[in-house]
């Protein structure tokens, strides 16, 4: 029996009302159900509170607990966050290597490790203390990676050179490492440009499921440190990301791209090759970066363009019709004989 | 053998000419060979069946037969999907597990089941009546499915709540229950939210191949009974997709969008999250949809609007040149000195 | 040990300076590293060839060697590809037919082909000469290829019609011939058109990761030889590619389309059903073909138009506000009692 004194001292929050209350679920402010916590980050949602079924909130150090036994922390995303990772651990499946996993020679395994059925690893790969290999994993040769990483069920790591750091995640149906879409052209035949450069991959990244990270061709195909991708995403060969990136779903990043620190990609994002995004960039969804962006600031449109502007050409754009009968009437005070004329525009 | 006959009693449709004709094939109109049924939906292609080599033909209930042996029923591509479905039987794989298949505990399976080579099924699993499951299908704990669902090879059904209603058919590659994209972000650290929803999927969907559902982050992702998507849609956390829905090609829902009964949403078109959108919708390909959608229209663009309100900008859009041409005439006119300058616009 | 004399004679080029220098490896050119070759293909990095610490560089037959042993060759992109594909010969994976693999009935294997661990084959297959068929792949029945076909780890053919030509290469996660995204609706019910038709896969062909092509419904989808397919792209029933065309990264091709040779699809474009693609074309990256365009132009947007047009257009749209501005003081001037208004546009 977990009581919300305990989610208090796990999440170094304060109690309000009764800390012995019991806690058995997360669940959502709006509707809600007893003995389940909730959370309250966002003013928007606040009415929900006085009608909601949980037991308990977790909330900031100013806002109004309406009566509700709650818990007081400086950000209570994060706090849900850390509560809902202390109530459901993630399950940790039996260590060991499955009998009907495939090792080829000169293979490393750390201490506490898994791996699950049928996973195949090739000749010469190494597994860091802790990590978790889910079934139907193919590891080509040479592959290295460090201690408590995750590879999801069904991830595809190429041989010849991807490095993973500590704590990196990988859902299932991710590709890494495959060659780039690099040809040289010559009398209509596509000649394949050899790859043999590597993907290295930092600490704590975390990709998501059906992702693409192609290995670079001479140098080398970047993740930096911390940074996250969603679903569907593209990263081309000879691509550096920074850290703390994030790349939300269907993101496609073209080759030999440099991306700074802590930029986030919107959802369908694309850019072209061999620009160059500065720090702390922001890209609205959808949006098609055509040329390199400086640090700092928000983008948004095809072109990408700074944010202010795009919205300044949207408004334009939404108000043309009403534009062009501003030009005919115009045209028909200085040139009385076009009056009678309905036609243009 | 089968005869034109015998398609027309089981499509519900009436002979027209010779019902002892021998049919061997579905074919297309154009070209057509002999021993091939084909049809006809759309009064475009009627010039195609007189050079048809087409044995028969099947057609709505007033459309000129051409002298072509016939079958009339209400729908002619409904009845050509039917007398498809009759002349080519979908193999049923054998019935049995697989003595490569591996299970865990408590896993429970209905009676008349294929599961492939090669396939995963973790603890607690419940497999209805008459399902297939592919060779090297991932599936997590505790996940449910009911009657006669067909997962297709190398699909992966993550654990911890997924669960399919009757006749819900997976392609290939397909991820379902994948934690969606959510962090907290503190101090440039981004801090995974954990998922615990579920993902729920009514009777009769079907999700093409290498798309990506993710679990919910408290509640759940929900796809509604018939609903269809295509091949690589992302649908992201915490989503409700209403009944009879279809998604085409390369779509992305973000996080906690609700989309009602009967949405078409065209390929390559992106949802920002946490809109609304009514039943009933069209939104053209392509269109981002930027806020909530009212129910019955059709909508095109970026930002998607009304459909005949983004034709109107396009049509203007491509007439701009002309338009600065006569702001510029116009400022000659109003000013004499400008008269010489040929620059601006 | 490989000298720079026997990388100019494999690539057919002429040496300058000393022969018998030692190569290791490949390398940039800024940078670069001893022991390593390079190449110098476009003037805009000549300026990095005089501080690099390559080895040799391949470059053309006028260009300024700089002093550095060289390679001169017509094509230094294609001589450098040669002189990689030399240095880094691809592994050969070991010849015969895992132990773990299962194969259906009448499948008929080459000579020297490579079947890895837990690949399913099903009834009737045949796989050509000196093919290599990586782990976790799925086959489905009556599916042929040619010789040297390469299919890396979990990808899937479906059954019932899948032929690929020699030397096809398809990536990792990547699903060929699943059913195309067809239903006639009836009364709110989607009801799925059976898929009978083929996908045909010329010579030569390479396909990334996580593609999806579709089979055809009745005739069949056809991908001409010497095509490439970069990652997660998404080919739809009844499409026809024609010879040596290049599709970017998240390139999507609703149904029935016709593309003709030598054309080029840069990243995200997205091409509506049943329209004609003539040879030649280049359409710019992200933009939606919503109509046949004819061959041998360039062409971007959306809707796809010419591209000088296109980029007429941004530049018009850039300047929008200014044409607000101007006339909003073209009406000041036209009609005096409006100059104390600055509202409008």
């Amino acid at each position: 029996m977990t009581t919300l004194a305990q989610i208090a001292q796990v999440i170094h929050g304060e109690v309000v009302g009764d800390g012995s209350v019991e806690i058995t679920h997360g669940c959502e402010i709006a509707g809600g159900s007893p003995g389940g916590i909730t959370f309250l980050a966002n003013s928007r949602y606040a009415d929900y509170l006085a009608t909601s079924l949980a037991s308990a909130v977790i909330l900031d150090t100013e806002t109004d607990n309406q009566g509700k036994s709650a818990i007081r922390v400086s950000n209570p995303s994060k706090g849900f966050a850390d509560a809902m990772a202390y109530l459901y651990p993630q399950p940790t499946p039996p260590r060991g290597i499955h009998p009907t996993a495939v090792l080829g020679s000169a293979v490393i395994i750390g201490s506490e490790v898994s791996i699950g059925p049928y996973v195949v690893i090739d000749d010469g790969v190494t597994i860091g203390d802790g990590s978790v290999i889910g079934a139907h994993v193919t590891i080509g040769p040479e592959t290295t990676m460090g201690s408590r990483v995750r590879l999801h069920p069904q991830v595809v790591l190429y041989g010849g050179g991807v490095r993973l750091g500590d704590e990196v995640v990988i859902y299932s149906g991710t590709v890494i490492g495959s060659d780039g879409f690099g040809y040289v052209t010559e009398d209509d035949v596509h000649y394949k440009i050899p790859h043999i450069g590597q993907v290295i991959i930092g600490n704590r990244v975390e990709i998501g499921a059906n992702c693409t990270i192609d290995r670079g061709s001479i140098g080398d195909t970047i993740i930096g440190e911390g940074t996250k991708l969603d679903n569907l995403v593209h990263i081309a060969h000879n691509v550096t990301l920074g850290r703390g990136c994030l790349l939300a779903g269907g993101v496609g990043v073209a080759g030999s791209v440099v991306i700074g620190d802590y930029v986030t990609l919107a959802a369908q994002v694309g850019v072209v090759d061999h620009v160059t995004l500065g720090d702390r960039i922001v890209v609205a969804g959808k949006s098609a970066v055509r040329q390199s962006l400086e640090a700092g600031q928000v983008y948004a449109g095809d072109p990408a363009g700074l944010h202010p502007r795009w919205l300044r050409q949207r408004a334009i754009i939404k108000k043309l019709p009403e534009l062009v009968r501003r030009i005919r009437s115009l045209e028909r005070l200085t040139n009385p004989e076009k009056r009678g004329n309905s036609g243009g525009g």
